[in-house]
């Protein structure tokens, strides 16, 4: 069987009620498994957490879309988190007997039928962009509603893959394809915020330190210490133990110990198991051998 | 949904058609998921490895056992590995919601109907043992078929916990509950099989190691060094990174490196879980975030 997860985010994050009828389009796909969702009041977001077969999949992204178009006006919203539509991203990822390329292809096939169906304008992103300049979401998004709004119209730069090259009150939605994130953070021993954010430095990709690892120091005011934050975009490249050892190195050159790691949300079987081969030295070690693989693995 | 594991061992390794025709038997029983099996021709003695909801699993078990009665003949039955009966022993091992508590009732309705409709002598060990020198598979096994033959007949404490005083060319079977068991060795950089006899001394409970381990001390010649080999009788009380860190800090003491280490055969995802769990010192970590406890977890 083929898995998909799929985690769109809409820009409503507090009306309870435009959020529930929004998952509730998820929960009417058969083939598809909610996970979870939540709301932030502050960032006006909620982000939602689906599995399923590829068809279901894009069924259930497709109708959620649909209705956050009808009951969320961008011209209202406001809110602490960038966004530039009423469903502001879709990312598939793939999880079981699928490869990015099919996660490519879903997303393109999804975002044809939300430009032809629904008139919103589709922004193409990260393995599914077919530009180079929108393989970041950030780019993607720049001006956010209102400036692309305008921008949209006039210049060619920003006309979407999919859709009209104008913008309703649904705004316009990003679709793509990206990897399983981890949201992985580790905590040292020692007040000083300096040293968090000089060792997220040493690790994180953007200042030369592992390529598919995003990281800020942060102080925990109330333990008294400082977290290294990060974002494991690429769990299998840059894997966990990877970065963990790379951290305690780090944190050893100040005399400083870590002293607990933690992973917020989900993480994938495999990213653990990587761990475990890692640290015990496995030899010959085939995943084929987990006792779950075997009974839920066709 | 309640998840055991059943693997039963019969005495014939070398009769192909035999053991297929025993495993017929485990396929045919819907609910239940076949997940490996294997002939011994020197032990003279297949293994079986499958897995289903309680009361499928138990009528798998039934039909095995009813069919290795019909086609096994213990009094010509010649092998190395110990063993009193066609079916020899039949363990249920707790695999998903399920107690160990509630596998002792099941090894002990399925010993009753072994021993009522077969008229096999059915002997409960393990968790399922209804007195303490039946714990142990081999006290109970002993004097092995031929033994026992003459024994069951005359000696009150041989008398078996279901069926007659008295044994068929089917002999006796064992039926009992017991934990996950994980082989798990470890190979040291050390060509001097004395070094790793020490370290399986100190490792394995009988000498005062873990309560859980069962070890000896092996060489690979082939590839000139020594191996810790294992039987871990139950990963959640002696876990296997306890294990691979007492035999790392013993090694060192003789200036020895642990080269690596290997899982033979299954092992269940949550004893590898709590060693990335051990080795990244992660917080609060709970296992329902692992994405496929999500996906399959009901």
């Amino acid at each position: 069987m083929k898995l998909v997860e799929c985690v769109p985010n809409f820009s409503e994050g507090r009306r309870k009620e435009v959020v529930e009828a929004i998952v509730d389009e998820i929960r009417s796909v058969e083939g598809v498994k909610l996970l979870d969702y939540s709301m932030d009041p502050d960032h006006n977001r909620a982000v939602v957490t689906f599995i399923g077969e590829p068809e279901p999949a894009k069924e259930a992204a497709f109708r959620a879309c649909r209705k956050a178009a009808e009951l969320i006006d961008m011209d209202k919203h406001k809110g602490e988190h960038k966004r530039m539509g009423a469903t502001d991203v879709i990312p598939f990822v793939p999880i079981k007997n699928m490869t990015m390329d099919e996660c490519v292809e879903l997303a393109r096939s999804l975002g044809k039928r939300i430009g032809e169906e629904l008139g919103i304008p589709v922004y193409l992103y990260e393995y599914a962009a077919t530009r180079p300049d929108r393989k970041n979401l950030a780019d993607v998004r720049k001006g956010e509603y209102e400036g692309l709004k305008k921008e949209i119209e006039t210049n060619p730069d920003r006309k979407p893959d999919f859709g009209p090259s104008k913008m309703g009150k649904a705004g316009a939605t990003a679709v793509g394809a990206r990897e399983f994130l981890i949201a992985f953070n580790v905590n040292l021993d020692t007040p000083n915020v300096e040293i968090a954010k000089k060792i997220a430095k040493a690790v994180r990709h953007i200042s030369g330190g592992l390529r598919y690892v995003k990281a800020l120091g942060f102080e925990l005011k109330d333990r008294g210490i400082t977290q290294v934050s990060m974002n494991l975009v690429n769990y299998k490249k840059s894997p966990i133990y990877r970065v963990f050892d790379m951290i305690e190195r780090e944190a050893n050159r100040y005399g400083v110990k870590v002293i607990g790691s933690e992973i917020i949300g989900l993480v994938p079987m495999d990213a653990l198991i990587d761990c475990a081969d890692y640290y015990l030295k496995l030899e010959n070690f085939d995943k084929k051998q987990v006792l779950e693989n075997r009974i839920w693995g066709d």
